[in-house]
Protein backbone atom coordinates (compact mmCIF):
# COMPACT_ATOMS: atom_id res chain seq x y z
CA UNK A 1 0.00 0.00 0.00
CA UNK A 2 1.26 3.35 -0.86
CA UNK A 3 2.14 5.29 2.19
CA UNK A 4 0.85 8.86 2.86
CA UNK A 5 4.14 10.13 2.84
CA UNK A 6 4.73 8.78 -1.02
CA UNK A 7 1.01 10.16 -1.84
CA UNK A 8 1.70 13.95 -0.82
CA UNK A 9 5.55 13.50 -2.16
CA UNK A 10 4.41 12.67 -5.74
CA UNK A 11 1.65 15.18 -5.39
CA UNK A 12 4.55 17.82 -4.45
CA UNK A 13 6.18 17.37 -8.00
CA UNK A 14 3.05 19.34 -9.56
CA UNK A 15 5.19 22.17 -8.43
CA UNK A 16 8.24 23.34 -10.42
CA UNK A 17 9.75 23.97 -6.99
CA UNK A 18 9.58 20.43 -5.60
CA UNK A 19 10.36 19.14 -9.07
CA UNK A 20 13.73 21.57 -9.13
CA UNK A 21 14.53 20.43 -5.28
CA UNK A 22 14.49 16.29 -5.78
CA UNK A 23 15.56 16.38 -9.62
CA UNK A 24 12.59 14.04 -10.24
CA UNK A 25 9.35 14.32 -12.58
CA UNK A 26 5.94 12.39 -12.91
CA UNK A 27 5.28 10.27 -16.18
CA UNK A 28 2.25 8.62 -16.82
CA UNK A 29 0.15 6.30 -18.97
CA UNK A 30 1.32 3.35 -20.23
CA UNK A 31 2.64 3.88 -23.56
CA UNK A 32 4.82 6.63 -22.21
CA UNK A 33 5.97 4.72 -19.48
CA UNK A 34 7.01 1.89 -21.91
CA UNK A 35 8.72 4.23 -24.12
CA UNK A 36 10.67 4.96 -21.00
CA UNK A 37 11.73 1.52 -20.45
CA UNK A 38 13.99 1.95 -23.38
CA UNK A 39 14.85 5.13 -23.11
CA UNK A 40 18.12 6.52 -21.42
CA UNK A 41 16.20 7.87 -18.85
CA UNK A 42 16.59 7.07 -15.22
CA UNK A 43 13.28 5.69 -13.18
CA UNK A 44 13.65 5.74 -9.88
CA UNK A 45 10.39 3.38 -9.46
CA UNK A 46 7.06 2.48 -11.39
CA UNK A 47 3.83 2.67 -9.44
CA UNK A 48 1.28 0.47 -11.50
CA UNK A 49 -1.12 -2.19 -11.05
CA UNK A 50 -0.45 -5.76 -10.61
CA UNK A 51 -1.49 -6.51 -14.50
CA UNK A 52 1.08 -3.84 -16.05
CA UNK A 53 4.23 -5.00 -13.83
CA UNK A 54 3.42 -8.51 -15.28
CA UNK A 55 2.92 -7.73 -18.51
CA UNK A 56 5.92 -5.54 -18.47
CA UNK A 57 8.02 -7.61 -16.46
CA UNK A 58 11.30 -8.73 -18.40
CA UNK A 59 11.24 -4.96 -19.29
CA UNK A 60 11.35 -3.43 -16.05
CA UNK A 61 13.91 -6.29 -14.61
CA UNK A 62 16.47 -5.38 -17.86
CA UNK A 63 15.70 -1.42 -16.89
CA UNK A 64 17.24 -2.73 -13.55
CA UNK A 65 13.91 -0.42 -12.36
CA UNK A 66 12.03 -0.90 -8.66
CA UNK A 67 8.51 -1.39 -9.35
CA UNK A 68 5.81 -0.59 -7.12
CA UNK A 69 2.39 -2.45 -7.37
CA UNK A 70 -0.73 -0.25 -6.29
CA UNK A 71 -4.31 -0.18 -7.18
CA UNK A 72 -6.51 1.61 -9.43
CA UNK A 73 -7.89 3.98 -6.41
CA UNK A 74 -3.86 4.25 -5.50
CA UNK A 75 -3.64 5.27 -8.49
CA UNK A 76 -5.91 8.07 -8.97
CA UNK A 77 -4.77 9.44 -5.78
CA UNK A 78 -1.37 10.52 -7.19
CA UNK A 79 -2.38 11.33 -11.23
CA UNK A 80 -2.50 14.59 -12.88
CA UNK A 81 -4.78 12.92 -15.39
CA UNK A 82 -8.37 13.13 -15.16
CA UNK A 83 -8.69 9.68 -15.49
CA UNK A 84 -5.66 7.93 -14.39
CA UNK A 85 -3.93 5.30 -15.78
CA UNK A 86 -2.40 2.25 -15.25
CA UNK A 87 0.96 3.05 -14.14
CA UNK A 88 2.54 6.07 -13.22
CA UNK A 89 6.50 6.67 -13.33
CA UNK A 90 9.21 8.60 -10.96
CA UNK A 91 11.81 9.62 -13.32
CA UNK A 92 15.27 11.24 -12.55
CA UNK A 93 15.60 15.08 -14.37
CA UNK A 94 17.77 14.60 -16.94
CA UNK A 95 20.11 17.32 -16.77
CA UNK A 96 22.30 17.50 -20.47
CA UNK A 97 25.12 19.85 -20.85
CA UNK A 98 24.50 22.25 -23.39
CA UNK A 99 28.22 21.91 -25.61
CA UNK A 100 28.32 23.77 -28.80
CA UNK A 101 30.92 21.61 -30.03
CA UNK A 102 28.61 19.06 -30.26
CA UNK A 103 25.51 20.81 -32.15
CA UNK A 104 28.33 22.45 -34.97
CA UNK A 105 26.18 21.04 -37.71
CA UNK A 106 22.75 20.83 -36.60
CA UNK A 107 19.91 22.78 -36.40
CA UNK A 108 19.44 24.22 -33.17
CA UNK A 109 15.82 25.24 -31.81
CA UNK A 110 15.61 28.02 -29.67
CA UNK A 111 12.13 28.86 -27.69
CA UNK A 112 12.16 32.27 -26.34
CA UNK A 113 8.82 32.16 -23.61
CA UNK A 114 6.97 29.84 -24.89
CA UNK A 115 4.57 29.15 -21.77
CA UNK A 116 1.89 26.89 -22.78
CA UNK A 117 3.28 23.29 -21.72
CA UNK A 118 1.36 21.89 -24.14
CA UNK A 119 2.65 23.85 -26.80
CA UNK A 120 6.14 22.88 -25.42
CA UNK A 121 5.11 19.73 -25.38
CA UNK A 122 4.13 19.36 -28.67
CA UNK A 123 7.24 21.12 -30.21
CA UNK A 124 9.56 18.77 -28.67
CA UNK A 125 7.43 15.95 -30.03
CA UNK A 126 7.70 17.78 -33.75
CA UNK A 127 11.23 18.66 -33.23
CA UNK A 128 12.13 15.23 -32.88
CA UNK A 129 9.75 13.63 -35.57
CA UNK A 130 11.67 16.26 -37.77
CA UNK A 131 15.17 14.73 -36.72
CA UNK A 132 16.49 18.01 -34.22
CA UNK A 133 17.75 17.09 -31.25
CA UNK A 134 18.47 20.21 -29.39
CA UNK A 135 16.16 22.88 -28.20
CA UNK A 136 16.85 25.50 -25.99
CA UNK A 137 14.59 27.66 -24.00
CA UNK A 138 14.72 31.07 -22.46
CA UNK A 139 14.55 30.61 -18.68
CA UNK A 140 11.23 31.91 -19.17
CA UNK A 141 10.13 29.33 -20.75
CA UNK A 142 7.45 27.01 -19.32
CA UNK A 143 9.09 23.83 -17.46
CA UNK A 144 9.96 20.98 -19.72
CA UNK A 145 8.85 18.70 -16.67
CA UNK A 146 5.32 20.64 -16.29
CA UNK A 147 2.61 17.21 -16.12
CA UNK A 148 1.01 18.51 -19.23
CA UNK A 149 4.60 19.04 -21.32
CA UNK A 150 5.60 15.69 -20.24
CA UNK A 151 2.30 14.19 -21.67
CA UNK A 152 2.14 16.20 -24.88
CA UNK A 153 5.48 15.17 -25.59
CA UNK A 154 4.24 11.43 -26.19
CA UNK A 155 7.49 10.01 -25.00
CA UNK A 156 9.87 12.37 -27.45
CA UNK A 157 11.12 13.76 -23.48
CA UNK A 158 13.38 10.86 -23.41
CA UNK A 159 15.08 11.33 -26.65
CA UNK A 160 15.46 15.54 -27.44
CA UNK A 161 17.84 16.99 -25.31
CA UNK A 162 16.62 20.24 -23.70
CA UNK A 163 18.14 22.68 -21.99
CA UNK A 164 17.32 26.57 -20.24
CA UNK A 165 19.84 29.03 -21.29
CA UNK A 166 20.46 32.89 -21.95
CA UNK A 167 19.35 33.06 -25.57
CA UNK A 168 21.28 36.23 -26.09
CA UNK A 169 24.73 34.53 -25.15
CA UNK A 170 23.74 31.56 -26.75
CA UNK A 171 23.27 32.75 -29.99
CA UNK A 172 26.36 35.24 -29.85
CA UNK A 173 28.33 31.71 -28.97
CA UNK A 174 28.05 30.22 -32.16
CA UNK A 175 30.01 33.80 -34.16
CA UNK A 176 28.40 33.88 -37.56
CA UNK A 177 28.54 30.28 -38.08
CA UNK A 178 24.60 29.61 -38.34
CA UNK A 179 22.06 31.98 -39.51
CA UNK A 180 19.61 32.89 -37.47
CA UNK A 181 16.06 32.84 -38.44
CA UNK A 182 13.22 34.24 -36.82
CA UNK A 183 9.14 34.46 -37.77
CA UNK A 184 8.45 38.13 -37.96
CA UNK A 185 5.27 39.99 -39.23
CA UNK A 186 8.00 41.73 -42.03
CA UNK A 187 9.85 38.81 -42.74
CA UNK A 188 10.52 37.19 -46.13
CA UNK A 189 7.66 34.59 -46.91
CA UNK A 190 9.00 31.01 -46.33
CA UNK A 191 8.22 29.93 -49.69
CA UNK A 192 10.36 31.66 -51.20
CA UNK A 193 12.88 31.46 -48.65
CA UNK A 194 16.26 28.99 -49.07
CA UNK A 195 16.63 27.26 -45.14
CA UNK A 196 20.18 26.02 -44.29
CA UNK A 197 19.70 22.69 -42.25
CA UNK A 198 22.93 24.00 -40.03
CA UNK A 199 20.88 26.98 -38.59
CA UNK A 200 18.94 28.59 -35.42
CA UNK A 201 15.16 28.35 -35.49
CA UNK A 202 13.97 31.76 -32.78
CA UNK A 203 10.34 31.07 -32.10
CA UNK A 204 8.64 33.37 -29.87
CA UNK A 205 4.94 33.01 -27.73
CA UNK A 206 2.13 33.71 -29.32
CA UNK A 207 1.13 36.50 -27.00
CA UNK A 208 4.29 38.59 -27.27
CA UNK A 209 6.41 37.45 -30.33
CA UNK A 210 10.01 37.28 -30.05
CA UNK A 211 11.89 39.76 -26.95
CA UNK A 212 12.94 42.95 -28.52
CA UNK A 213 16.93 42.12 -27.22
CA UNK A 214 17.03 38.99 -29.47
CA UNK A 215 15.74 41.26 -32.59
CA UNK A 216 19.02 42.04 -33.85
CA UNK A 217 20.37 38.79 -33.73
CA UNK A 218 18.05 37.19 -36.31
CA UNK A 219 19.54 38.09 -39.51
CA UNK A 220 17.21 35.60 -41.99
CA UNK A 221 13.28 36.92 -41.29
CA UNK A 222 10.85 34.77 -41.91
CA UNK A 223 7.15 34.81 -42.50
CA UNK A 224 4.74 32.32 -42.91
CA UNK A 225 1.89 33.92 -45.17
CA UNK A 226 -1.67 33.79 -45.01
CA UNK A 227 -3.48 33.16 -47.40
CA UNK A 228 -5.58 35.88 -46.42
CA UNK A 229 -3.06 38.54 -46.58
CA UNK A 230 -4.13 41.37 -48.56
CA UNK A 231 -6.95 40.70 -49.49
CA UNK A 232 -8.88 43.66 -48.34
CA UNK A 233 -11.79 43.83 -45.67
CA UNK A 234 -11.71 40.19 -44.83
CA UNK A 235 -10.29 39.73 -41.05
CA UNK A 236 -7.89 37.14 -40.33
CA UNK A 237 -6.10 35.28 -37.78
CA UNK A 238 -3.36 37.40 -35.92
CA UNK A 239 -1.40 34.23 -35.34
CA UNK A 240 -0.97 30.86 -35.76
CA UNK A 241 -0.15 28.92 -32.82
CA UNK A 242 3.54 28.49 -31.50
CA UNK A 243 3.43 24.63 -32.02
CA UNK A 244 2.00 24.52 -35.46
CA UNK A 245 4.38 27.62 -36.44
CA UNK A 246 7.42 25.65 -35.66
CA UNK A 247 5.48 22.54 -37.19
CA UNK A 248 6.21 24.36 -40.73
CA UNK A 249 9.29 25.40 -40.04
CA UNK A 250 10.63 22.02 -38.97
CA UNK A 251 9.28 20.66 -42.24
CA UNK A 252 10.94 23.38 -44.12
CA UNK A 253 13.84 22.58 -43.06
CA UNK A 254 13.67 18.71 -43.50
CA UNK A 255 11.66 18.79 -47.03
CA UNK B 1 -26.68 41.27 -10.37
CA UNK B 2 -26.22 38.44 -11.97
CA UNK B 3 -29.23 36.30 -10.58
CA UNK B 4 -28.42 32.63 -9.47
CA UNK B 5 -30.90 31.45 -12.24
CA UNK B 6 -28.59 32.95 -14.91
CA UNK B 7 -25.50 31.93 -13.09
CA UNK B 8 -26.49 28.04 -13.38
CA UNK B 9 -28.20 28.77 -16.63
CA UNK B 10 -24.40 30.30 -17.94
CA UNK B 11 -22.47 26.95 -16.40
CA UNK B 12 -25.22 24.30 -17.56
CA UNK B 13 -23.67 25.46 -21.26
CA UNK B 14 -20.37 23.66 -20.07
CA UNK B 15 -22.03 20.89 -20.85
CA UNK B 16 -22.42 19.92 -25.36
CA UNK B 17 -26.59 18.52 -24.24
CA UNK B 18 -27.24 22.15 -22.96
CA UNK B 19 -25.35 23.66 -25.75
CA UNK B 20 -27.60 21.88 -28.33
CA UNK B 21 -30.86 22.29 -26.24
CA UNK B 22 -30.06 26.34 -26.17
CA UNK B 23 -28.39 27.08 -29.24
CA UNK B 24 -26.03 28.79 -27.64
CA UNK B 25 -22.34 28.92 -26.31
CA UNK B 26 -19.73 30.61 -24.28
CA UNK B 27 -17.13 32.99 -25.49
CA UNK B 28 -14.49 34.20 -22.89
CA UNK B 29 -11.74 36.89 -22.98
CA UNK B 30 -11.59 40.38 -24.26
CA UNK B 31 -9.90 39.82 -27.24
CA UNK B 32 -12.12 36.52 -28.62
CA UNK B 33 -15.57 38.83 -27.52
CA UNK B 34 -13.55 41.85 -29.64
CA UNK B 35 -13.33 39.61 -32.36
CA UNK B 36 -17.08 38.54 -32.18
CA UNK B 37 -18.40 42.09 -32.09
CA UNK B 38 -16.83 42.52 -35.95
CA UNK B 39 -18.20 39.03 -36.68
CA UNK B 40 -21.70 37.50 -38.48
CA UNK B 41 -22.17 35.84 -35.19
CA UNK B 42 -24.90 36.89 -33.19
CA UNK B 43 -24.37 37.81 -29.32
CA UNK B 44 -27.05 37.44 -26.93
CA UNK B 45 -25.37 38.93 -23.75
CA UNK B 46 -22.05 40.65 -23.46
CA UNK B 47 -21.58 40.24 -19.39
CA UNK B 48 -18.22 42.41 -18.33
CA UNK B 49 -16.90 44.84 -16.05
CA UNK B 50 -18.22 48.43 -16.14
CA UNK B 51 -14.97 49.22 -17.44
CA UNK B 52 -14.90 46.71 -20.40
CA UNK B 53 -18.01 47.78 -21.64
CA UNK B 54 -17.16 51.37 -21.32
CA UNK B 55 -13.79 50.89 -23.38
CA UNK B 56 -16.03 48.56 -26.03
CA UNK B 57 -19.47 50.72 -26.09
CA UNK B 58 -19.34 51.55 -29.78
CA UNK B 59 -18.98 48.84 -30.91
CA UNK B 60 -21.56 46.77 -28.58
CA UNK B 61 -23.97 49.38 -29.90
CA UNK B 62 -23.15 49.12 -33.49
CA UNK B 63 -23.48 45.11 -33.01
CA UNK B 64 -27.10 46.00 -31.11
CA UNK B 65 -25.99 43.69 -28.68
CA UNK B 66 -27.23 43.56 -24.91
CA UNK B 67 -24.61 44.23 -22.18
CA UNK B 68 -24.68 43.39 -18.46
CA UNK B 69 -22.32 44.74 -15.86
CA UNK B 70 -20.95 42.55 -13.63
CA UNK B 71 -17.86 42.07 -10.88
CA UNK B 72 -14.73 40.32 -11.52
CA UNK B 73 -16.16 38.16 -8.55
CA UNK B 74 -19.03 37.36 -10.39
CA UNK B 75 -17.36 36.73 -13.49
CA UNK B 76 -15.29 34.06 -11.55
CA UNK B 77 -18.60 32.03 -11.24
CA UNK B 78 -19.49 31.81 -14.57
CA UNK B 79 -15.95 31.17 -16.25
CA UNK B 80 -14.49 27.93 -17.52
CA UNK B 81 -11.18 29.68 -17.29
CA UNK B 82 -8.71 29.24 -14.37
CA UNK B 83 -8.32 33.04 -14.14
CA UNK B 84 -11.53 34.73 -15.34
CA UNK B 85 -11.16 37.52 -17.75
CA UNK B 86 -12.89 40.50 -18.18
CA UNK B 87 -15.90 39.78 -20.47
CA UNK B 88 -17.44 36.64 -21.28
CA UNK B 89 -20.72 36.83 -24.06
CA UNK B 90 -23.13 34.26 -24.67
CA UNK B 91 -23.84 33.64 -28.20
CA UNK B 92 -26.16 31.86 -30.86
CA UNK B 93 -24.76 28.63 -32.39
CA UNK B 94 -24.20 29.23 -36.35
CA UNK B 95 -25.85 26.22 -38.18
CA UNK B 96 -24.16 26.90 -41.37
CA UNK B 97 -26.22 24.44 -44.36
CA UNK B 98 -23.50 22.56 -46.11
CA UNK B 99 -24.22 23.45 -49.67
CA UNK B 100 -21.18 21.16 -52.23
CA UNK B 101 -21.71 23.52 -55.10
CA UNK B 102 -20.04 26.52 -52.83
CA UNK B 103 -17.19 24.35 -52.16
CA UNK B 104 -16.62 23.13 -55.69
CA UNK B 105 -13.95 24.75 -56.17
CA UNK B 106 -12.30 24.96 -52.57
CA UNK B 107 -9.90 22.89 -50.25
CA UNK B 108 -12.68 20.91 -48.20
CA UNK B 109 -10.55 19.66 -44.66
CA UNK B 110 -12.50 16.41 -43.33
CA UNK B 111 -11.79 15.64 -39.52
CA UNK B 112 -12.32 11.85 -38.41
CA UNK B 113 -13.05 11.79 -34.75
CA UNK B 114 -10.73 14.31 -33.86
CA UNK B 115 -11.00 14.37 -29.92
CA UNK B 116 -9.22 16.44 -28.68
CA UNK B 117 -11.00 20.26 -27.74
CA UNK B 118 -7.86 22.38 -28.03
CA UNK B 119 -6.46 20.39 -30.97
CA UNK B 120 -10.11 21.17 -32.91
CA UNK B 121 -9.32 24.81 -32.03
CA UNK B 122 -6.14 24.96 -33.30
CA UNK B 123 -6.99 23.51 -36.44
CA UNK B 124 -9.47 25.48 -37.20
CA UNK B 125 -7.28 28.66 -36.65
CA UNK B 126 -4.72 27.26 -39.11
CA UNK B 127 -7.41 26.43 -41.82
CA UNK B 128 -8.45 29.92 -41.30
CA UNK B 129 -5.45 31.16 -41.91
CA UNK B 130 -4.64 29.27 -45.04
CA UNK B 131 -7.67 30.29 -46.38
CA UNK B 132 -9.73 27.14 -45.78
CA UNK B 133 -12.87 27.99 -44.50
CA UNK B 134 -15.28 24.50 -44.79
CA UNK B 135 -14.31 21.90 -42.37
CA UNK B 136 -16.89 19.46 -42.06
CA UNK B 137 -16.11 17.17 -38.88
CA UNK B 138 -17.55 12.90 -38.52
CA UNK B 139 -20.00 13.21 -35.76
CA UNK B 140 -18.04 11.46 -33.62
CA UNK B 141 -15.90 14.08 -33.05
CA UNK B 142 -15.18 16.56 -30.48
CA UNK B 143 -17.86 19.25 -30.01
CA UNK B 144 -17.07 22.55 -31.38
CA UNK B 145 -18.51 24.73 -29.28
CA UNK B 146 -16.74 22.99 -25.93
CA UNK B 147 -14.93 25.80 -24.10
CA UNK B 148 -11.54 24.73 -25.45
CA UNK B 149 -12.18 24.33 -29.08
CA UNK B 150 -13.72 27.86 -28.59
CA UNK B 151 -10.77 29.41 -26.60
CA UNK B 152 -8.19 27.58 -28.98
CA UNK B 153 -9.63 29.24 -32.33
CA UNK B 154 -8.52 32.42 -31.08
CA UNK B 155 -11.20 33.65 -33.13
CA UNK B 156 -11.78 31.60 -36.26
CA UNK B 157 -14.57 29.87 -34.81
CA UNK B 158 -16.21 33.36 -36.27
CA UNK B 159 -14.98 32.71 -39.80
CA UNK B 160 -14.82 29.11 -40.91
CA UNK B 161 -17.77 27.23 -41.38
CA UNK B 162 -18.02 23.95 -39.38
CA UNK B 163 -20.51 20.79 -40.19
CA UNK B 164 -20.82 17.74 -38.45
CA UNK B 165 -21.64 15.54 -41.35
CA UNK B 166 -20.95 11.65 -42.33
CA UNK B 167 -18.10 11.75 -43.70
CA UNK B 168 -18.36 8.25 -46.70
CA UNK B 169 -21.20 10.05 -48.01
CA UNK B 170 -20.01 13.43 -48.15
CA UNK B 171 -17.32 12.31 -50.15
CA UNK B 172 -19.21 10.05 -52.30
CA UNK B 173 -21.39 13.55 -53.32
CA UNK B 174 -18.33 14.72 -54.82
CA UNK B 175 -18.44 12.02 -57.47
CA UNK B 176 -14.71 11.85 -58.65
CA UNK B 177 -14.24 15.81 -58.93
CA UNK B 178 -11.95 15.98 -56.15
CA UNK B 179 -8.83 14.31 -55.43
CA UNK B 180 -9.12 12.57 -51.52
CA UNK B 181 -5.78 13.25 -49.66
CA UNK B 182 -5.11 11.33 -46.76
CA UNK B 183 -2.16 10.50 -43.85
CA UNK B 184 -1.31 6.86 -44.12
CA UNK B 185 1.97 5.15 -42.99
CA UNK B 186 2.22 4.11 -46.59
CA UNK B 187 1.39 7.42 -48.68
CA UNK B 188 3.86 9.16 -50.63
CA UNK B 189 6.20 11.46 -48.88
CA UNK B 190 4.93 14.99 -48.89
CA UNK B 191 7.55 16.59 -50.62
CA UNK B 192 7.28 14.48 -53.63
CA UNK B 193 3.54 14.86 -54.10
CA UNK B 194 1.80 17.26 -55.82
CA UNK B 195 -1.22 18.88 -53.86
CA UNK B 196 -4.31 20.03 -55.92
CA UNK B 197 -5.59 22.87 -54.44
CA UNK B 198 -9.66 21.46 -55.22
CA UNK B 199 -9.35 18.80 -53.14
CA UNK B 200 -10.46 16.96 -49.76
CA UNK B 201 -8.00 16.37 -46.86
CA UNK B 202 -8.77 14.14 -44.81
CA UNK B 203 -7.66 13.51 -41.36
CA UNK B 204 -7.92 11.44 -38.35
CA UNK B 205 -7.25 11.24 -34.40
CA UNK B 206 -3.82 10.51 -33.08
CA UNK B 207 -4.85 7.55 -31.55
CA UNK B 208 -6.58 5.54 -34.27
CA UNK B 209 -5.62 7.29 -37.24
CA UNK B 210 -8.40 7.13 -40.10
CA UNK B 211 -11.42 4.89 -40.06
CA UNK B 212 -11.48 1.51 -41.75
CA UNK B 213 -14.60 2.29 -43.92
CA UNK B 214 -13.18 5.86 -44.82
CA UNK B 215 -9.54 4.11 -46.15
CA UNK B 216 -11.19 3.25 -49.30
CA UNK B 217 -12.35 6.41 -50.23
CA UNK B 218 -8.58 7.76 -50.16
CA UNK B 219 -8.21 8.81 -53.72
CA UNK B 220 -4.06 10.23 -52.71
CA UNK B 221 -2.28 8.39 -49.36
CA UNK B 222 -0.02 10.99 -48.55
CA UNK B 223 2.87 10.82 -45.61
CA UNK B 224 4.77 13.38 -43.90
CA UNK B 225 7.91 11.47 -43.41
CA UNK B 226 10.23 11.92 -40.46
CA UNK B 227 13.55 12.45 -40.77
CA UNK B 228 14.45 9.38 -38.72
CA UNK B 229 12.53 7.19 -40.83
CA UNK B 230 15.05 4.19 -41.61
CA UNK B 231 17.55 4.80 -39.40
CA UNK B 232 18.25 1.37 -37.62
CA UNK B 233 17.56 1.07 -34.22
CA UNK B 234 16.59 4.81 -33.58
CA UNK B 235 13.48 5.64 -31.80
CA UNK B 236 11.29 7.57 -33.39
CA UNK B 237 7.96 9.06 -32.50
CA UNK B 238 4.72 7.26 -33.71
CA UNK B 239 3.39 9.87 -35.17
CA UNK B 240 2.82 13.89 -35.18
CA UNK B 241 0.23 15.67 -33.06
CA UNK B 242 -2.91 15.69 -35.39
CA UNK B 243 -3.08 19.82 -35.57
CA UNK B 244 0.73 19.62 -36.48
CA UNK B 245 0.11 17.23 -39.37
CA UNK B 246 -3.30 19.16 -40.33
CA UNK B 247 -0.88 22.49 -40.19
CA UNK B 248 1.94 21.08 -42.46
CA UNK B 249 -0.63 19.83 -45.19
CA UNK B 250 -2.32 23.20 -45.32
CA UNK B 251 0.51 25.07 -45.63
CA UNK B 252 2.06 22.51 -48.55
CA UNK B 253 -1.21 22.97 -49.92
CA UNK B 254 -1.24 27.19 -49.92
CA UNK B 255 2.79 27.18 -50.77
Amino acid sequence: MLSRRNISFINSLKLKKNRQEYHCFVVEGSKLVEELLHSRLHIQTIYATPQWIETFNSQITAKKTESFPVTEKELERISSLKTANQVLALVDTPQPEFDPRLVANDTILMLDNINDPGNLGTIIRTADWFGIQHIICSPGTVDLFNPKTVQATMGSIARVNVYYLNLTETIKSFGHNKPVYGLLLQGKPLNRASIDKNSIMLLGSESHGISKHLLPLITHPLLIPSMLDGAPGIARPESLNAAVATAILCWEISR
